[in-house]
C-alpha cells in the first residue's frame, strides 16, 4: 500500500496528463483542424472534459487529502503546499454538480456563437440575454462555492487567488489618476501617425521572430511556434506550443505578439518539470503569467538596448522595406502611441485604461448597479471618460471581446495587474542586475531569464500573487513602478 | 433508464472518442512533436492507454452485452452485428490482465529502441532476445485468449478476422507459383535501370499531389496531408490525417505513397460517420484496408488512363525536369521494375514475394521449426529462393522492418492479401463499370469511388473479409486476378 502522499501524487499526475491532452487538442483545433472537423473535435473535447472531471473528483483523491490533513505536521513544507492547493482544487470541483458544469459548457458554446454573430451584425441586443444568463450562472457558481455574498470576488479569485475587487479597485484608482494625464500629455505631442512598415515578406518575418524568440531563451527542443488566427501559448514545460499570425503590412504585430507568447512560454518552460503535476510546478495565477509575457514584450522587447542588437539583422532581412527609416524612427514605430477603441490593438500606454474600463463595468454588472441592456451606453460613456472618444459602433465597442461569451468574468483585471507586476519586477531586476542594457545590446538575455527562473518560476505556486510580489521586489504591489516606467519610456520619446 | 442497447452505444461512443484522441496524439508525435518532448508524450500516451483500457473493460459494457445477448432475436440485424463485434472486442480486452498489457507495452518500447540500434549497427544478435521474448508474449496472449494451440492463427485473426495460416498458405502457394516465373521473365527483359527523375522542387511536388489526391476524392474539409518521416494515414471519417515525405530526387516515392495513403483515407472517409463508434462504421480488417490503398496506388494511380489526364499538369509543373522524357518513358518510370532487398522500396511485381518470405518465416518461428538465432540465415536463404539474391547485410535484410519490435506478428500477410483483394475488386469494377479508362482520362474517378463506397465502405464490418470479397466479386478470394493484372500491366510493358 502506497502512502497517502504517493497516492495523491499519482492521482494528480493522471489529472495533469489529462489536462495536458485537453490543452493539446485545443492547440490543434486552432492550428490544424480541417474546416469540417469542428463538430467531431467538440465531441472529443467533451469526452476528455468528462474524463478530467472524473479524475479531478475521484473519491480516492478526497480520501488521500483527508488522510494527509489529519497530520499535516508530518509533512514537509513543500508537501503541505501540494496538499493545500490540491484541496483547493478538489473542493472547487466537487462542490459543483456535474449537471451545472454541463449546463455552463452548453451555454458557453451557444453564447460564443451568439457573440460572433452579434459582433458581425453589431447587434448587442441579440447577445444581451446570453450575458445575463452567464452572470446568473456565475452567481450560482459562487454560491455553490461558498462565495454567495461576493460573486465577483470569487470570479477574480479564480484567476488570481488572494485578490479581491476592493484591492484591485484601490490599485486601479491610483493607476488611473496617474495614467489619464500621462496619456493626454502624450497624445497632445504624438499627434496622428500611421505605420510606415509595409510589405514585409512573411518568410523573412518568420525567420526573424524565430531568431529573436530563441535568443530570448525559448527552448525549441521543448516547444514550437505555429500560425493560428489568434496568438496564444499552450502547454507545460515539456511541450510548449505557441502561435502567431502574419500580415505583410503589420510586421510588428506578429513580432511583438510572438515575444509576448514567448514570455508565457519561458514561464511554462521554467516551471519545474519534475513537479509539473502539483502546485510546486504550477504557475501562480493569470496576473503573474501575464507579468512574464508583458515584461519580455514591453520592457525588454521594445527597449533601445535590445534593438541595438537586433536592428542590423532586421535591416538585413528587410532592407528594402526599411529604406529611409532611421534607427530613431524605427524605435518610435516600435513604441508608437496611437489611440484605438480596440483593446488588443492598443499600445501599452493606453492598454491599462481599456482594462480599467472593463473592470469597472464588470463590478457594476455584478452589483446590479448596471443592467445588461444598458451596457452599450455605459461602455461608450466610460470610453469617453477614459479614452477621450466613443467607439463608432458596438462591434468596435462592447462587442469586441470574446471573454464574457465564455463566462470569463474577473479575467480582464489580470492583464493590468500583470502590467503592474511586470514593471515592479523589472525595476527590481534592473536594481539587482546592473548592466542589463549592455547584456541586451550584445544579445544576451540570460541574466534576466535566470533571475526570473530563480525568483519566480522555481517557486511554482508556493506563494499567492501578492506575497510573491513582495518577496521578489521587497515592496507591496503598487502601480507606481508601472507609471514610472511608462513616464520614462514614453516621456523620453514624446514629452 | 436507457435501454441496454442505448447504454452499449454510449459506452462504445466514449471508447471510440478515447481511441480517436490516442490516434491523434500518435499523428502529432510523428508530425509536430518537439525533439525533447518524446518522454512527456509517452506519459500522455500511457495515461490515455490506461483510460482506454478502463473504458473498454467497463463492467457496465459487459452487463449491457449480457443483457442484450439474452434476447438477440429482439434486435435488428444491424444491432446484432454491433453486439457481436462489441462482444468480440470486450472479451479480448477482459481476458488479458492489466499487468500483461503493461508488460507487453514496456517490452515493445524497449524492443523498438533495441531494433533501431541493431539495424543501425547491423547487429542482429543484440536484437534477437527481444524477438524471442515477443514470441513468448504472443503465445502467452494467444493462450489467455483461448487460442493456445494456434498462436499464429490468433496473430493473423487479430488483423484479419476469419483468416488462418492454413488458408493464407494455400493462397500464397498459388501466388508464388505464378509470380516467381513472371518476375524472372520481367527481370530478364527489364535489365538494370536507374530513375531519370531528379531535382523535382518540393513545393511543386506538394502542389501536384494535393491536386491528384483531391481529384481522386479525398475530402480536405475533413482531413489534411502533412510531412512525416514515414507516410501513414490516421483517423476516422470526420478527421483524417495523412502524411507523406519529400525528396527532390524521388518524386514518385512521395506521389505514390500519398496516393496509397489517400486510398486508406478514402476508406476512412467512406465509413459511416453516424456509426463510427460501432462495427457498422468500422473497417473490416487490415487486408481490406490495404486493398483500398493498393487499388488507388497501383491499379488506378499507375494506369495509362490516369496519366493521360495528369501528365500535362505534371509537365506544366516540372517542365525542366521532364525535358527529354517521353510519355512512354514516364509511364515506364511509374511502373519501373527494379529488384531491391527492401520491402518498402519494392515495386508491385516483387512486393508480394517480400511478404511471402516474411509469412513463411513467421510460421516457422511460431511452430518452433526455426530458432530466432538462426533467423538471419533463414532470411537470406529465402531471399535467394524468392528474390534471386541475398541482402548485403542484416540491416538491409532481417533487420529492415519495425513490425516485430512491436510484437506485430501476423501483420505482414495483410499487405499481400490486400493486393489480392485489390486486384479481384478491380477486375470486378472494370466488368460492372465499363468505360472507367475514359473516366480516368478525363480526371473523373467518381464512378469507381462510388462503387467502393457502395460495395465496401458502406458495409462497415458487417462481413468478415472472405465473405465480403465473395459478396463484392461473386468469387472466393483467389490470387489469380492479381496474377492476371500483373501479367497484363507489366507484360504489356516488358514482355
Amino acid at each position: 500500500m502506497n502512502s497517502a502522499y504517493e497516492r495523491l501524487l499519482g492521482l494528480l499526475h493522471s489529472l495533469h496528463l489529462i489536462h495536458s491532452v485537453q490543452g493539446h487538442l485545443g492547440w490543434d483545433e486552432q492550428v490544424n483542424l480541417p474546416s469540417g472537423s469542428a463538430g467531431f473535435r467538440a465531441e472529443q473535447m467533451a469526452e476528455m472534459a468528462r474524463l478530467a472531471h472524473e479524475a479531478a473528483s475521484k473519491p480516492e483523491l478526497g480520501e488521500a487529502l483527508a488522510e494527509l490533513e489529519t497530520d499535516m505536521a508530518a509533512l514537509t513544507e513543500d508537501q503541505r503546499i501540494v496538499v493545500r492547493e490540491a484541496r483547493r482544487d478538489y473542493d472547487r470541483v466537487v462542490r459543483v454538480p456535474a449537471d451545472f458544469v454541463t449546463a455552463k459548457a452548453r451555454h458557453s458554446s451557444a453564447a460564443f456563437h451568439a457573440w460572433a454573430q452579434a459582433r458581425e451584425a453589431r447587434d448587442f441586443a441579440a447577445y444581451a440575454p446570453f450575458i445575463e444568463r452567464h452572470i446568473e450562472l456565475a452567481k450560482e457558481e459562487a454560491d455553490l462555492q461558498g462565495w454567495g455574498d461576493r460573486p465577483y470576488d470569487y470570479a477574480v479569485d479564480l484567476h488570481d487567488p488572494g485578490f479581491s475587487a476592493e484591492r484591485i479597485s484601490a490599485l486601479f484608482a491610483e493607476l488611473k489618476s496617474g495614467l489619464v494625464p500621462l496619456v493626454q500629455a502624450i497624445e497632445a505631442k504624438a499627434g496622428d501617425s500611421v505605420s510606415a512598415l509595409k510589405g514585409f515578406p512573411v518568410d523573412a518575418q518568420r525567420t526573424f521572430l524565430s531568431e529573436v524568440t530563441a535568443r530570448l531563451g525559448f527552448d525549441y527542443h521543448h516547444g514550437r511556434m505555429d500560425v493560428a488566427l489568434h496568438p496564444f501559448c499552450e502547454g507545460s514545460g515539456l511541450d510548449v506550443r505557441m502561435t502567431t499570425r502574419f500580415h505583410e503590412d503589420e510586421p510588428l504585430d506578429s513580432l511583438f505578439s510572438s515575444i509576448h507568447e514567448t514570455g508565457h512560454g519561458l514561464y511554462a518552460q521554467g516551471l519545474s518539470a519534475e513537479h509539473q503535476a502539483t502546485a510546486l510546478g504550477h504557475h501562480v495565477g493569470m496576473a503573474v503569467h501575464e507579468s512574464q509575457s508583458r515584461m519580455w514584450e514591453n520592457q525588454v522587447g521594445r527597449s533601445r538596448a535590445l534593438w541595438r542588437f537586433f536592428e542590423p539583422r532586421y535591416r538585413e532581412l528587410f532592407g528594402p522595406q526599411l529604406e529611409g527609416i532611421s534607427t530613431e524612427e524605427l524605435y518610435r514605430e516600435i513604441n508608437a502611441v496611437r489611440p484605438t477603441m480596440i483593446r488588443v490593438d492598443s499600445d501599452e500606454v493606453h492598454y491599462n485604461l481599456h482594462i480599467i474600463l472593463r473592470f469597472e463595468i464588470e463590478q457594476a454588472l455584478f452589483s446590479g448597479a448596471l443592467a445588461v441592456k444598458d451596457l452599450p451606453e455605459a461602455w461608450n460613456c466610460k470610453c469617453e471618460e477614459l479614452l477621450g472618444r466613443r467607439p463608432a459602433h458596438d462591434g468596435a465597442g462592447v462587442l469586441q471581446d470574446v471573454h464574457w461569451s465564455g463566462g470569463a468574468f474577473g479575467y480582464f483585471p489580470s492583464y493590468c495587474l500583470g502590467n503592474m507586476i511586470a514593471a515592479q519586477n523589472w525595476a527590481k531586476a534592473r536594481a539587482v542586475l546592473p548592466g542589463l542594457d549592455d547584456d541586451f545590446a550584445q544579445g544576451d538575455f540570460s541574466r534576466l531569464l535566470d533571475w526570473t527562473r530563480r525568483e519566480i518560476h522555481d517557486l511554482g505556486k508556493r506563494y499567492e500573487t501578492l506575497e510573491l510580489v513582495e518577496r521578489v521586489t521587497g515592496e507591496p504591489l503598487s502601480p507606481q513602478p508601472l507609471l514610472d516606467y511608462l513616464r520614462e519610456r514614453y516621456g523620453e520619446i514624446y514629452l
